[in-house]
């Protein structure tokens, strides 16, 4: 099956007619659509399938029991509204690129994998990364039973509902032991290639980043009668933090967005007491970030104390810069030609903490490729890359995965 | 019954006790507590008490048939989590004046009616003054049947549930023929008595006043990855415009606020594809109000456009200048001792749409008394007036309601 076969049977699975985004989310009806398209594939190559205790599934070309496995792939679900690219662009790429290693008579030499992680995109229990968290012991048993989605219904009946037994998730680190290398392939979540003119890249690195929570509190009332001089106004806080947030990355070369906000009581024609805004805040090095943070965080607190407002901030979520294997990236380089200047051609990509690849850095080598995006847009149905960019993605990989496991 | 024992009556009704804010909402048990208490207090005084077909509550001495009947009163409902005064202190007062005039011996040659206008604060339907709009006809009986609360279920529902009769809402000019005066004493919801150092004013004008909805239509996108040459955050649009508003306010002597936002998606890690606020302002005069919705409006267009950002300005209501009526302000200006220089005494005070005696003062004589507010705190749990400043306020109602009754 070709590449643009697979891609056109997966487009219409859990696509919102409404938006034109997707919504699959882990362990709903959707879901079990992809991991049935997934397994079919699988079968139809005479690839072992399995799913996991954890509920991610592989493919298996040779025995993994063997060792030293080079696996690829990435995930299937999405965000709410997300694109078509995001996780799937991954998967589809690696059946692809399997294909294209048939065709040319590769001989493998080490055990391949394909795989779909579960809930990479957190949608539903508000945690990225689950199923290969819960795998590389990154969360803990008694941390997945407390996840809950929306409708109070927790991981572990979700997986119940759908036909997983939950009862023996945790970690398993038997099953990473056997794999030696894992590439992942991901559409670009922004333009750096788009402005380098490469349709493909290479990541050295997923960016510090973190997320802290701004609680302005203020004093509600009368917005008709109450003179702006008695005022204690927090949105005027919020406001200033909001600029100031974009003033200190530009100044860091770093990124910073409050794009989620929660205001009480949030009435027309009421002061508001409470203004509370996230601020997501990501740079190539951890200096740049902490200085964003400590200027927006002093620009927020000189103003609030100056407006007699009460200013709390928390940080809620932190990862420290995350280097993948210099060796594999190295490697990687020297398959794809370029071994010159690798760092010229290789933009340090910050693609935030979702990324499966970034959970298992820490466990085993680990590279990612990036397919230019000719927009830069993610998590948007708006998301877009070249068919043509595509297929040099799955040439790619196929010529990564032949330079790794049919040497 | 004393002011005291009324307002110590009345305290736990509808009191939330996690807040200690009110939550009586319009044809609610809180409200029907209310009413029973209103109820009550006409019989005990040997009033003729009524609801009228509109649902507001009305004690009689003397048959208003006579015409020309002088009314008092205000409203007992609240918003969410209001404070105990914005309301309940017309009504306990309209009782306590009426007390003191029997005391003192006065004879009337007027009616006189104490009312209890239902549903004021709009807190349930959304529309504030639903029961003297109706009266006056300012409030169709096709949209009063349109409107419905947060859970699906419509006015005349919510008042066939509190056993009024929804069959015959609608505009009652024969009631309103006969009465020849109507004033509302209520809580300052500003610090203007405060600053000038009275117990009592006078309201010679609300202000106009309006809201105004501005969409910024941005492009969703990943906060992590997207660089910021690259974003349409509709958020920095939005962050300017409540900065231009608080400047331009100050500029016109106005108040301007941003107290309600609406965002989606509304994620830690999405730039925003639409930032939606609501701006509530209000001035003195109707140039000055223009000025800073122009003002307001060129900064945020201006911004907007600079960061290709969609905006969408819309006018969502507007109330004109309400002029009380000359006569009967200067009336009670005359009879509170105020007669030198009334206007140095009678601060024009911002009340807001949602008085009763707003909507009434385009069809009868009406006037407001209002009460010092030590904080100028309203809508809120917080709000206040000291039993001293209550008791003046009884003194000059009673004052007021024996010039224009008993002459």
């Amino acid at each position: 099956m070709s590449f643009h076969s697979m891609w056109a049977e997966l487009l219409p699975i859990g696509r919102s007619s409404a938006t034109g985004g997707y919504r699959r989310f882990a362990w709903t009806e959707a879901d079990a659509d992809c991991r049935a398209w997934f397994a079919q594939q699988a079968r139809s190559r005479g690839l072992a399938h399995e799913t996991d205790r954890n509920g991610n599934q592989w493919a298996w070309l040779g025995d993994p029991a063997d060792g030293d496995a080079v696996v690829t792939g990435s995930h299937l679900d999405s965000v709410p509204d997300g694109g078509a690219f995001d996780g799937p662009l991954g998967v589809v790429s690696a059946f692809a690129a399997l294909d294209e290693l048939r065709a040319r008579g590769a001989r493998f030499t080490r055990p391949l994998g394909i795989v779909n992680f579960g809930d990479e995109e957190g949608a539903r229990f508000g945690l990225a990364c689950v199923g290969s968290r819960l795998t590389a012991g990154a969360l803990t048993v008694e941390q997945a039973h407390r996840l809950t989605d929306g409708d109070g219904i927790t991981l572990p009946q979700a997986m119940e509902v759908a036909g997983h037994d939950p009862a023996a998730i945790g970690p398993d680190p038997e099953r990473l032991a056997r794999i030696g290398a894992f590439v992942e392939l991901h559409v670009e979540q922004g333009r750096a290639l788009d402005l380098s003119g490469d349709r493909i890249g290479i990541a050295s690195a997923i960016w510090p980043h973190g997320r802290w929570r701004f609680d302005f509190r203020g004093e509600a009332n009368h917005a008709g009668t109450t003179r702006l001089a008695d005022r204690h106004d927090p949105m005027l806080g919020y406001a200033e933090t909001v600029l100031a947030a974009r003033r200190e990355a530009e100044r860091a070369g770093a990124v910073a967005t409050f794009g989620k906000i929660a205001v009480e009581p949030n009435g027309v024609n009421a002061i508001p007491s409470l203004v509370r805004g996230w601020l997501d805040s990501r740079a190539p090095r951890q200096e740049s970030l902490d200085a964003v943070v400590d200027g927006v965080e002093k620009a927020a607190r000189a103003h609030a104390e100056a407006h007699g407002v009460a200013l709390d901030v928390e940080r809620e979520s932190f990862t420290p810069v995350v280097e993948f294997d210099h060796a594999l990236r190295d490697e990687l380089a020297r398959i794809l030609g370029h071994d010159t200047e690798p760092a010229l051609r290789v933009p340090v990509l910050g693609t935030g903490a979702g990324h499966d690849a970034g959970i298992l850095s820490g466990r085993i080598p680990t590279a990612m490729l990036f397919v230019r995006n000719p927009t830069g847009v993610s998590h948007s149905p708006a998301e877009f890359a070249a068919e043509d960019d595509c297929v040099a993605g799955v040439t790619a990989l196929a010529d990564v995965l032949e330079g790794l496991a049919c040497p």
